[in-house]
């Protein structure tokens, strides 16, 4: 049977077709409006490159368009958004896209969207050599203002989730060899898998930190995202914030079948599109945040000294040394 | 000489390098904040990808970067922005990019955010096998909200300017043979060359609008931009308006020099990325801003009917019969 492809459909019908994604009135124009209601909004933007961040043996389309737009909301909720209101999408398709693969990314993208809240609020599409996908999240800055810089020495550490899921359901959806002495039972393979395609974000989580708050004159949380791992989530709140992080192995949740090893460590600090929240709190606020949030962790503490992050328990620090390095 | 590429320079120097166009508050975080004061914001975001948008033959990378933005800030005017708060850059770049090639680019933005206003916000930098410049675009909505569908029957249609000029000088550009009957004269080449590379855009429009309302209940201004020529333009207010327009091929602005013939009105009614305004006023206000501004043409006008173009010349509608089709 022939599919549809995107050179079949044509640019005015592809638009059209489009536009029926969006809401009505943000159709045939020429810019989106955003009603502000004099608050301030956050603004983040990233791209999905085919090839680079995604390829269709291990992600399917509509997963692509959830994550997509989850990952960009796990910026705004970082930064301390307390609402999405909506986002742009701007699709670089080759003709030979087809067509049923658009509309499933749209559906993964939709879907997220009645999750966490937001629009479509407008976008383009052109034509290219390699499938991207960038979107722009806007979101409305809460009374927090959640901030890479803003750690100070003393504050605890704290994170929203378990890390590394996310890299083991990469390897598995793309048949990569892992230690082959290690058997994994079947529901952290599901739950890997489940958080590589379908990851969740946390969008209560201004709203906790403002009911478990013991100190009302601090309005500046230290706080990013761990989308490019955890190590590297620490290590980007030490340079901001000029602070040296410690961190307690003992304390890092790890689901109760995560093997052993240097290998599951490494994978654990650096395996990257986790989105759980990271982020400093004073004592006494984060021990009731963490009361208030069972499934909040407290992993460690900030203190003065060169940005750095090291392990309370010197013996783990050789983990650190092979910071697997992205080349461009 | 070897030159310093992007491979080179490897991913973290490359987002330290990035961070030094942006000023300094909007470096390291995961999001931009936009500070709204309880106006409206308008978003605008477009993509130009290699080899279908631009290539390395026509233009260089300084006059990209400028024209990059100035097509964004283009839409915003014409949906009535009075205000051009900023812009996020989203870059995707083969390895083998020149840094140079970069640094250029990003003169070319910060040259034309100089001249129209706003800052960069924020932006994010992937590998890909091709060039992309994706551009979202933020400005405050200004008193009178122009928009596509708000165009009236009875009303006179208006440009800011000449047409055709930006293909013309993308012919020259890229040595594309035209008509070989006609000399051009030096001025005109220069002149096209400089629209194409180059564009400008009209940010005291919303002013100019206000200054010369003769009907203070007038909220809501037809209007559109000609990025994808003036035929395009035309019928995508008729469509979005639902009425008919009729062009007074007479009236409609040329330069001096511009040769005669079909083949010039084509370039002339299809060329593209010419960036002059198209709107319609009801005809006092109309009269009013031509004389206010003298480079504001009056070309038309719109009538009860079927979403439609057509000529008061019945004899060049056979110009419209031959739309050049966009295959995707």
């Amino acid at each position: 049977m022939h599919k549809e492809i995107l050179e079949d459909i044509g640019e005015k019908e592809l638009i059209n077709r489009l536009g029926k994604f969006m809401p009505k009135n943000q159709i045939s124009d020429d810019c989106a409006l955003i009603k502000t209601n004099n608050e301030n909004l956050l603004v983040n933007t990233d791209s999905l490159v085919e090839n680079v961040h995604f390829n269709n043996i291990s992600i399917c389309p509509q997963d692509l368009g959830w994550k997509a737009v989850v990952s960009n909301i796990s910026d705004l909720l970082s930064s301390g958004s307390k609402k999405t209101l909506g986002i742009t999408v701007n699709l670089i398709l080759p003709s030979k896209t087809e067509w049923t693969w658009v509309e499933e990314l749209y559906k993964g993208i939709n879907k997220a969207l009645k999750k966490y809240g937001g629009i479509i609020l407008g976008g383009d599409c052109s034509k290219g050599n390699e499938k991207i996908i960038s979107i722009t999240a806007f979101g409305i800055q809460g009374e927090l203002e959640l901030r890479r810089n803003a750690c100070k020495p003393g504050d605890i550490i704290l994170t929203t989730g378990i890390h590394g899921l996310s890299k083991l359901g990469f390897m598995i959806q793309n048949k990569i060899n892992f230690d082959n002495n290690v058997s994994l039972n079947e529901r952290l393979i599901i739950k890997s898998i489940k958080h590589f395609c379908r990851p969740q974000v946390y969008p209560d989580f201004q709203k906790n930190l403002i009911k478990s708050c013991t100190n009302k004159k601090i309005k500046r949380i230290g706080c990013t995202d761990s989308s490019d791992g955890l190590f590297q989530a620490i290590q980007d709140l030490t340079t901001a914030s000029n602070c040296k992080a410690i961190i307690n192995y003992e304390e890092i949740p790890k689901d109760k079948d995560w093997p052993r090893g240097e290998e599951w460590d490494e994978y654990y600090f650096f395996g990257g599109e986790d989105y759980e929240l990271v982020f400093s709190l004073p004592k006494k606020w984060a021990n009731n945040l963490s009361r208030l949030d069972k499934k909040i962790y407290k992993i460690g503490y900030f203190a003065d000294g060169e940005p750095s992050v090291e392990f309370k328990d010197k013996n783990k620090n050789k983990l650190l040394k092979n910071i697997p390095f992205k080349h461009f």
